[in-house]
């Protein structure tokens, strides 16, 4: 590709990674994932860019940050650069995860398979409706949200998904926060605040739903989008 | 707030919207349309900025990229910049929507009441499973795969969902596309390709997890994180 033609400059060992890069690692292990699946054992740059529609320049700039991977003319070893790739996002270790909420898309997220890959367990599930406290779903034991601090330290519960009602998310926010959790995965449509220290990204699928009809209105309309 | 000293310099009418902007446009729309409900009809840069840990500068720059919005020292009509950001997104018309896939997540999805404030519509669900094809999910039917052209013909079907397992999504997504489809979300945790005028999303559970770790272990490691 033409990108090949230009060395990327390699960036400084204390720059702050961008956040479009950290997303890419994901990608890339995902991907590398597969290729050992399907019984590959090598990759390179171009194959890994080609398979995510990136340019090998890329993929090489993107891994640069983190240090000196693959060998030029050989490529990467998948299994050496997914064990490299899964120590710099820390999912090289087990997360034991808490569920907040066990409505629809709690009860989804509980059956979800794609999580336990990366090293993340939903270890207890926490809801408010004497009904579905106590209950076992998916093999997750639901109790009641006054028992998170003693279940978080039991479990020693690190990440918290937030999957309530709109109305009730801070204030599970905040219990997780005094509950020692340090990092929040919200998927309730409301910004929640969090202490400085805990680490959050927030999934609202109508937003993901309205950046897709933004892109197929700016298209049509003539003008690019993303 | 301190960046309100410098004024941001407004953009080209023709430069293309970073895709951050149009990201936190749909965080200022969920937001005014809070506001609205909790019986609020003005708001201001620095209010929406607040609630969402922006700076007021960043609002107005953010909004300047669409036409001037607000009155100085008055603010913004909530419901004037709600039907304008609502319009920019085109969230201001109807979006007939396909899920395919009836399993766990698609499932969820049927059953979540978020999409439907802004217009998301999902109007026919598809599978393969004979057990599943017939079944009425939360009010929405299900239809077998190969009815995909005409149904999504006589619904005037425009944005699809994919979630079904990995294997399955990219023999999905080609048939999204033959049948008109002009976006998709893709659920399923790979990268589907799909022709250039259909546009994607992707939202993969565990990828955003593994963002969550990597921010959680860079704080700890001490440098820093997104």
């Amino acid at each position: 590709m033409s990108e090949r033609k230009t060395k990327p400059s390699s960036p400084a060992p204390d720059a702050p990674v961008p956040k479009a890069v950290v997303s890419r690692l994901s990608l890339y292990l995902r991907e590398l994932q597969r290729l050992v699946r399907d019984g590959h054992d090598r990759t390179s740059s171009s194959q890994l860019g080609r398979l995510l529609g990136f340019s090998d320049a890329q993929v090489r700039k993107d891994l640069a940050y983190f240090g000196h991977f693959g060998h030029p003319g050989i490529g990467y070893r998948c299994d050496d650069l997914i064990r490299a790739i899964r120590k710099i996002l820390g999912t090289d270790r087990d997360w034991p995860v808490a569920m907040v909420g066990t409505g629809n898309l709690g009860r989804a997220l509980l059956g979800y398979k794609g999580f336990s890959h990366q090293g993340f367990r939903i270890v207890a599930a926490f809801d408010v409706d004497p009904q579905r406290v106590g209950a076992t779903i998916e093999g997750v034991r639901v109790f009641h949200l006054d028992q998170l601090p003693e279940v978080a330290t039991d479990h020693k519960i690190k990440l918290g998904m937030i999957a309530v009602p709109a109305g009730a998310a801070q204030n599970v926010a905040d219990r997780l926060a005094s509950a020692g959790i340090e990092g929040v995965v919200n998927f309730a449509p409301v910004t929640i605040s969090l202490p400085e220290h805990v680490r959050q990204v927030g999934v609202d699928l109508a937003i993901e739903l309205e950046q897709l009809s933004f892109s197929v209105v700016s298209r049509i309309a003539g003008n690019g989008g993303a």
